[in-house]
């Protein structure tokens, strides 16, 4: 990977690009590095400082997880999305730690925790699209958080199902009932439960391949 | 209240107050307003903009609502504290709602949201001091959700009672089980129960005056 290459693809992925120095901008491509993670493996864990996360291709899971193993689905990251909260060594207000697995085989751009903090104490703007990021994840995570404390189970299912398959544009959802509890914040067996439910009222099918959404328009009014 | 008084207090309670231009401190403190609650009205509901609010004293309570009336505490806010939340039209990236209410008779200064936003989009050292506040609000509520969702409630409560004592200097707190539950985001009949508990294990002691806590070792014991 050539220094040219990760400063084409910066010009799209940072609104700030342009308004930096050319040394700066050199400084954070020497400070790039590219990953490659298969399903499953972890990209990120708890207090390291991973630095920035560009996503190129697949999927990012960012979750919380409790001493005894429990965990709870924060956001996902798509192509194209920055992670910010994998560098809390840039950002000093943040005090938690997150962890990242990712969701599918993934390609991303790591630039150093360091090198980007350093940038950004000489750029204003540098800092600002990081904070504006990790604020934007606030509110993602504030929704998630309504999800699990306010909401009805057969409600958030039901959203869940809907928004997934509007993501990948059809109606078969390919996920297990375990991936499924881990996205909603909740138990296999309480979404396993929930899905025959849906099933015996004709809304969805549920078989070995997946969950496929029969009725759409009963799904939409689990949701209101 | 003049606008003299506003900038003696703004020079303390803003780091960026003596980078920004003369015209600028003087836009604020022309935008800005005192405000009193008393205890229990609500000083902030949900999507409307109250500006940025800075606590002179009493204590204001962060919380989340849902549709049926079921809230959950993010933070508390007490002297010297900033609220940016109550600010969602200054921050673009809050796309979420709280409600604030006064936890104790509050004084607050209040600077106009559209009036902040005006001056933070000229001097970018604002613009990240309200999102570094933002972000540091979003530590406080991820650490709010890992209580609630992780941790049991025994733990929850001990490290309540521990920090409310710590905060008050006092070993009687004086909340009731209702507000309690509230703060720590679980149902009266809960607290009630598990403080009962405590009082069995002779932890505690439930009065109509409040709560005393006799043996603070064994309370930290349940913390860890």
């Amino acid at each position: 990977m050539t220094q040219a290459n990760f400063a084409s693809v910066y010009e799209d992925a940072f609104p700030f690009w342009n308004e930096i120095p050319d040394t700066d901008k050199d400084y954070i491509c020497q400070n790039s590095s590219v990953f490659t993670y298969p399903m499953g493996t972890n990209v990120h864990d708890g207090d390291e400082c991973s630095g920035v996360i560009l996503v190129r291709c697949g999927s990012l899971r960012v979750y919380m997880l409790s001493e005894n193993g429990k965990d709870i689905t924060l956001y996902r990251l798509h192509e194209g999305d920055i992670c910010m909260l994998s560098a809390s060594c840039v950002l000093d207000a943040i005090t938690f730690d997150v962890f990242i697995d990712a969701d599918k085989d993934s390609e991303c751009y790591s630039i150093s925790g360091p090198a980007f903090a350093a940038v950004s104490k000489r750029n204003p703007c540098i800092k600002i699209f990081a904070l504006e990021i990790a604020v934007s994840r606030f509110s993602d995570v504030m929704w998630v958080m309504q999800q699990i404390l306010f909401m009805s189970m057969d409600k958030r299912l039901a959203i869940f199902l809907l928004d997934e398959s509007a993501r990948t544009n059809s109606d078969l959802i390919l996920l297990t009932h375990e991936q499924i509890a881990r996205y909603i914040g909740s138990a296999r067996e309480v979404v396993s439960r929930m899905l025959k439910y849906f099933s015996n009222e004709g809304i969805v099918e549920v078989s070995r391949k997946g969950i496929k959404i029969l009725n759409r328009k009963h799904l939409r009014q689990l949701t209101s």
